[in-house]
């Protein structure tokens, strides 16, 4: 099955997310989709909660002379902003858009906010809905018209050596979170002619989907001086002088929910990584006539002991196992323990991983230690695999000096093992002339291995 | 200090919400806020996951004529409704609304998912941003023209019966909620003339401001077949027949968190409820010259101690203990604990109450004890005194047949005495022409006390 059929299916089938709804590029987190969500987003919400960020939550319209306030920004975004222009039936007197991102209503907000170096730093971040007005092909919880969950984080600091450390932290810190959720990542340095409008650079995330495309995961922003100069955010530094704030901002989407869904699944389904799993377990009787009670009794006992420190769920519908099981792996539940009579008799239960398939007979007595044991090594094996994936996935090239003959070479390999290739750094190739030449992406400086390459790919 | 006044003044000092942003009606959840903000929210989370009922998240935007499909329903809000007409400079074919609320988007959602009965009870909420063009004054987290937080909740089942049982269960889950989160409230039935624009009738929960006003906290809508019947939800029965859904729908605001500040605040500050407080103890040493290193050791070592339990913050700042217990006082932390040189010398610590201003001295040995009892103490309290508030608030009157006379006696006790007016129930006032003769409301029919009485109050 070609991975975008596989990818639709699976958001209706597993109950992620529906997208049947008269809008295009909006859609509906589901309950089971929303539960992953959730458990994703915590982990992030915990990872900046300890490194003092602060989470906010700021207005979602913004009035058309502010959005425009910043040149390089409006001018990336203008196109695709949906603009409110009546209320009721009058028309507004000043037009508001929906926000596409909120570095002009933050950093409006900042100026009232910071006076003196002792305001900083500062370091905010919330998560909300933005929106875009794509008139290209809309992809369910990668490219939407209503982007329902964006994290956005934006800081301001006193001095530039203090921004530089806090885009270091901003990268340590969505590498943890990537990690955590089992999606496997690429760092590069956005190209000048791709970095975020009005940015000094731009340092991205992308993880590579199973047919070959990249996808940006996540962008670090280091924004200098420059919205502090048009937002006026000037403080008094210790010595008593002025100078402007130096910022960055930084941003997860939807997209993290994709992607762990997508790098992860297979033929059967979903497998979820345990941490962000609606339900970590699930458990299913074996019933025979004459031992119905004795089953039950036992996985409710079984139940109440992994339920401490597991999210479990015991089916007990009146339908035949098999039926359980494939409901189940299409879901992407971790592990599912089964239990029978004759379990019982010999004192052992039978789990079985989704991602590897393996069946584990374990002793009963000793199963809360035997699931943790196992949960690790699920753990542990999403990793590698994602891992592997991802360099399977990449193409290391000699940089050649005839342009030509080095973008044939560049689309040959792409058409071949597609995924990400790098380059050797070389500035005649590091242009947008070069991504015409090879029909693909310049993804920007990535360090890999120890050296620095210039990376391309397909791109979502 | 008018009320008011207060409100604006507490919001402001104590970090909670910024309404310094250009448009009108909207504003800023400081970190402080929000994450009282995010307490509450998480209770009623919980409450809610606990009763079956499943979190999703719905689009923003709704199609004109989606929203238009309930006649009595867009009547009720087509003059609040803001109106998205353009994205980039394209004007748009259909025009989308900002939600005002989203029953028209998950019922036409609903439709594709209720087919048999085995589809229902389907019981699901979000927790979203919803918009209201309101021309009437603003107030920040009371009158938005973006509520910020709106918990909705939406349910379909088979059967009247089951329907019905809904609508108390919603009123358990409500009561449970405002319990825990200290604001007390009265019930009503609401009057015909203000139910909610396609119901059968709504069931509202208030409470009474300091300066007499009621407000509307909560609301619990039953809506019969209505909708159903223009969303077609349609489901086969049990004997194959086919029948409509019975829905009900409940809602809560960012209200909660305005009236929780509201209800307890005194000239001091806030006096925050310890489950939505973001810290429930603060620690103040009380540092004398060679003493301070045995002072910060020992506090430290308390911090940890109470961490296990409780938020706790370390106030270390270098400035006098005086300011330290002003700032936090404002800020409305449950309990302060001062410790000093002597206390460490006697085994004790001196333990504040911000709700009675109370001064404990309590054996250091067994402070975590000791605190839990303090805090067990002080929850009893707030809930206590928000209820005696609510009674002092509350004014019966006999019913007299001279509407002229018992106006005039309801419009005498409205200035005296201010809040909840309760009348025994007759027909001949239930109407709107009483509230014209009166100059307030009619909130509905209320159970008081065992008895039935028509409730009237000026509202917010």
């Amino acid at each position: 099955m070609e991975f975008s059929e596989w990818y639709s299916d699976i958001l209706e089938k597993a109950g992620i997310y529906d997208l049947r709804y008269p809008i295009k590029g909006c859609g509906v987190y589901l309950p089971y989709g929303f539960k992953i969500r959730r458990y994703s987003f915590e982990i992030l919400r915990k990872l900046l909660d300890e490194t003092g960020h602060d989470e906010t939550l700021f207005p979602m319209l913004i009035p058309e002379n502010l959005l425009a306030k910043e040149g390089e920004h409006i001018k990336g975004f203008e196109d695709e902003v949906f603009w409110v222009t009546h209320g009721g039936k009058t028309p507004l007197e000043v037009k508001l858009a929906l926000r596409p991102t909120s570095e002009t209503t933050m950093y409006y907000m900042m100026k009232q906010w910071i006076k003196v170096h002792t305001d900083l730093p500062l370091k905010l971040y919330q998560v909300v809905n933005t929106f875009r007005y794509e008139t290209k092909h809309t992809r369910p919880l990668i490219r939407l018209r209503e982007i329902m969950s964006f994290k956005e984080a934006h800081t301001a600091h006193a001095t530039k050596k203090e921004c530089d450390a806090q885009i270091e932290e901003a990268l340590t810190l969505y590498k943890a979170f990537f990690d955590e959720i089992g999606v496997p990542y690429v760092i590069s340095k956005r190209p000048e002619w791709d970095k975020f409008p009005g940015a000094d650079y731009t340092m991205a995330f992308d993880t590579i989907y199973p047919d070959g495309k990249t996808m940006q995961i996540g962008t670090v922003h280091n924004l200098g001086q420059n919205f502090a100069k048009t937002f006026e955010l000037e403080f008094e530094t210790p010595d008593g002088e002025k100078d402007f704030v130096y910022q960055t901002c930084y941003g997860i989407s939807d997209r993290a929910i994709a992607s762990l869904i997508s790098v992860h699944g297979d033929e059967k389904g979903l497998v979820i990584p345990v941490d962000v799993a609606p339900i970590q377990i699930v458990l299913i009787p074996l019933l025979f006539k004459g031992k119905e009670e004795i089953v039950m009794d036992k996985i409710k006992e079984l139940n109440n002991t992994l339920k401490s420190e597991f999210r479990v769920h015991l089916d007990d519908r009146d339908i035949r196992p098999g039926r359980k099981y494939n409901d189940w792996e299409l879901k992407g539940v971790p592990l599912r323990i089964e239990l029978g009579p004759r379990d019982i008799e010999n004192g052992h239960a039978l789990i079985v991983r989704r991602d590897t398939g393996e069946k584990i007979t374990v002793e009963y007595s000793n199963i809360l230690e035997e699931v943790e044991k196992i949960v690790s090594m699920y753990k542990e094996n999403l990793k590698l695999k994602a891992e592997e994936k991802v360099k399977s996935f990449i193409t290391v090239l000699d940089f050649e000096n005839d342009v030509n003959s080095l973008s044939e070479k560049v689309k040959a390999k792409l058409l071949e093992n597609k995924g990400i290739i790098l380059i050797p750094f070389n500035e005649s190739i590091y242009n947008e002339e070069f991504e015409e030449l090879i029909d693909a992406s310049v993804l920007g400086l990535t360090t890999y291995e120890g050296k620095e390459y210039i990376s391309v790919a397909r791109t979502y």
